[in-house]
C-alpha cells in the first residue's frame, strides 16, 4: 500500500533529439549570390546542451535538408553533438536509434517545430516546440517554450528536462527511504 | 432552389505571386564595404512554399530591384520557384502572366508589402501583407498576417490559402452530393 | 483678420539629415576575426528615402565613426544619397551646410538617436528618433517613431514629413483662395 | 551626530567587468561551412562603454570560450577595452585583478548573464543582467536591464552606474558642506 512496490521507476529522460533548423537555429538562412550559406546559434542554447550532457542526457541533433552537409558537420563539431542529416522520415530514424540504444519513448525527449515532427512530438516522453513554431507542431507538443527558436528555446527545454529528472530522482529517493523505514 | 445550379464554382487559388524583399525576406540587406550583399529567408516560409506546390498552387516570386540579379537567381534556385526580377510595373507584368496562363484574378493570390503592390493587392482573389508592412499596403490587403516579413508571413498565408481551398472543395463536394440526392 | 496676410508661409521641409548608425541601420555591427565589418539596412527605409526625394526633400546621411569610410561610401552609393563621414561636431557641420544651401532650421528635418544629436534634434523644424533610441535623445525629439532603428524608422519619419508638407501646401492653397475671394 | 564623521565614503564604482557573449553581444554566433564565425555588437553599447571611460570607470571585457581568441582580439580593439579570454573560473580571475588594482567589491560593477557569473553578480557592489538572461542569473543580479543583451543592455547599465556615481558624489558634497557649516 505504501511506496512503489513493483511499479516502474518514474521515467527519466536519457536522450534528447533536437531539430537544427527552427529549434537550435531560428530558421533564418543567410545567403549571398556566390557565398556560403550562414545560420546562427545562441551561446545560451549551447550552454543548455552542455548542461544536459553533464546531467547524463545525450543530445542528438537532427536535420532534414535545410542546411548543407558541410554546414551540418560544422554545427555538429561546434556543439560537440552527433548530427543526423537528411532525416527524411524522422519517426523511422528515431525509432531505429532508440532500438539500437535500447531506449523506450518515455526515456526520450524531442524538440521539434514543424509537420515532419508531429509523430515524434506525440510519442516522446517529453516533447516541446519553440514559441514561434507553426500551429501544426504547437498542437502536438507537451511543452511550449516561452523562448523562440534559436534564441533560448533549447536552453529552456534543457532546464525543464533537468528539473523533471531531479524531481523524479528525489521521488525515487523518498520512496526508497519509505520502503526502508516501513 | 437548392445547391449551386448554374453558379460559378467557388474560387480556388491556382497561383501565388509573392514579393521577395519585405515578404519572403524581412527586407534587411546586409552589406560590407567590398563583399556581396546578403539577405535571409526562413525555413518555415520555405516549407510554406512547398506546401502550396503540393496543394497544386504555383508560386512565382517577384522583385523590383532591391537585390541583384545574381542574388535573385540564387533565391530562385534555393526556393525552387520561378523569380521575376526588375518588376517595374507589377500590375502589368502580373496581368500578362495571368493571360498567358489563362487565369482570372479570383484564382490568383498575392503577397505584397508596399506601394507598388496596392493594385494587385486590391484585385487578387486573395491578398495579404506581413504584419510589419507600411500602412499604404496594410490598407489594401484582404488579409493581414500575424507574422512579420521573412519570419513566417509566407508560411501563414500559405496555410490560409490551403485552408480556403479545402473549404471550397468541401463545399463543392457537398453541393454535388446535394444535387445528386435531390 | 482673415487668412495669412504678411505672415511667414508655413514651414516646409526641404532637407533631411539622417544618422546612419542607429537610425538607418539598427546599430548592429557584424564582425568576424579577419573579415570586413557588416551592417544592414531595410528596403522599407530605402523606399522612404526615395519617397522624400520624389517629394522634393533632399536627404543627407550623416555618421560619426562607427563604420569605416569604405562602408560609408558603399552605403552612400546604395542609398543614392550624399553621406557625410566623421561628423565630430554635428551641430557645426549641419549649420555650415544649411548656410551653404541658404536654409533655415524650420526647413530642416533631423533623424538622430543619441547624445551627439540633441542640439540638432532641438533646433530642427521637424525632428525624430527611432523607438529604441536612448532616453537622452528621446527627450529632445519632436516625434518618436513607432518603428525601431534600421527597421522602418526612416520610412515612418519620411511619411510624417511628407504628410506635413501636404498639409502645409493645402493650407497655403486655402489661404490663397481666401485672399483672392475676400 | 551630523554628517558622515568617520564613516566610509559612499561606494563609487571604479571598474566594470562585462561579459562578451550574452551581454555585449546577443549571444548569436553566425557560422557558415568554411567561413569565420561572426558576432554583432551595437553602437549604442559602444557609446555606453565610452561614457563609462569618460566618467572614470574602467571597463574590462570577459569571455569564457564561446568566441575564438582572434575574434576576441578584434572585439577588444574595436571597443578599445582590455578583454580577458578563457575565463574558466570567473570569480578567481576577477578577485586576482581586484587585488592587483587594490579594489574592493563595492567599487566593482559586474554585467553577467549565466551560471558562471552568479558568484560575481552576488558579490559586486553593482551587478546587472540583460533582460533575456537565464533565470539562474536573473535571480542573483541587483539590477535587471530593460534592454536585451547585445541591444542596449551595456548602455543601460552604464547609465545606471554613472547616475549612482553622480548621486554618491552629490551626497558627499552635501555632507562636506554640512560638516563645514556646523
Amino acid at each position: 500500500r505504501y511506496g512503489y512496490f513493483g511499479k516502474d521507476k518514474p521515467e527519466v529522460v536519457k536522450l534528447l533529439f533536437c531539430n537544427v533548423s527552427g529549434c537550435l537555429t531560428d530558421g533564418q538562412i543567410y545567403m549571398s549570390a556566390n557565398g556560403e550559406e550562414m545560420v546562427s546559434i545562441n551561446t545560451r542554447d549551447q550552454a543548455g546542451i552542455e548542461m544536459l550532457k553533464k546531467g547524463d542526457v545525450e543530445v542528438i541533433l537532427i536535420e532534414k535538408d535545410s542546411i548543407t552537409e558541410a554546414l551540418a558537420a560544422k554545427l555538429s563539431k561546434r556543439m560537440s553533438c552527433e548530427l543526423l542529416h537528411n532525416m527524411d522520415d524522422k519517426l523511422k530514424k528515431v525509432q531505429e536509434l532508440m532500438e539500437e540504444k535500447r531506449l523506450e519513448w518515455k526515456e526520450v525527449a524531442y524538440l521539434g517545430n514543424d509537420e515532419p515532427d508531429i509523430n515524434c512530438l506525440e510519442l516522446a516522453g517529453l516533447s516541446a516546440v519553440p514559441l514561434d513554431a507553426p500551429t501544426v507542431a504547437l498542437n502536438q507538443a507537451k511543452y511550449i517554450c516561452r523562448n523562440a527558436a534559436g534564441h533560448g528555446a533549447v536552453r529552456e527545454f534543457a532546464e525543464h528536462i533537468l528539473l523533471l529528472k531531479k524531481k523524479a530522482r528525489s521521488q525515487m529517493e523518498q520512496d526508497r527511504i519509505g520502503r526502508n523505514n516501513f
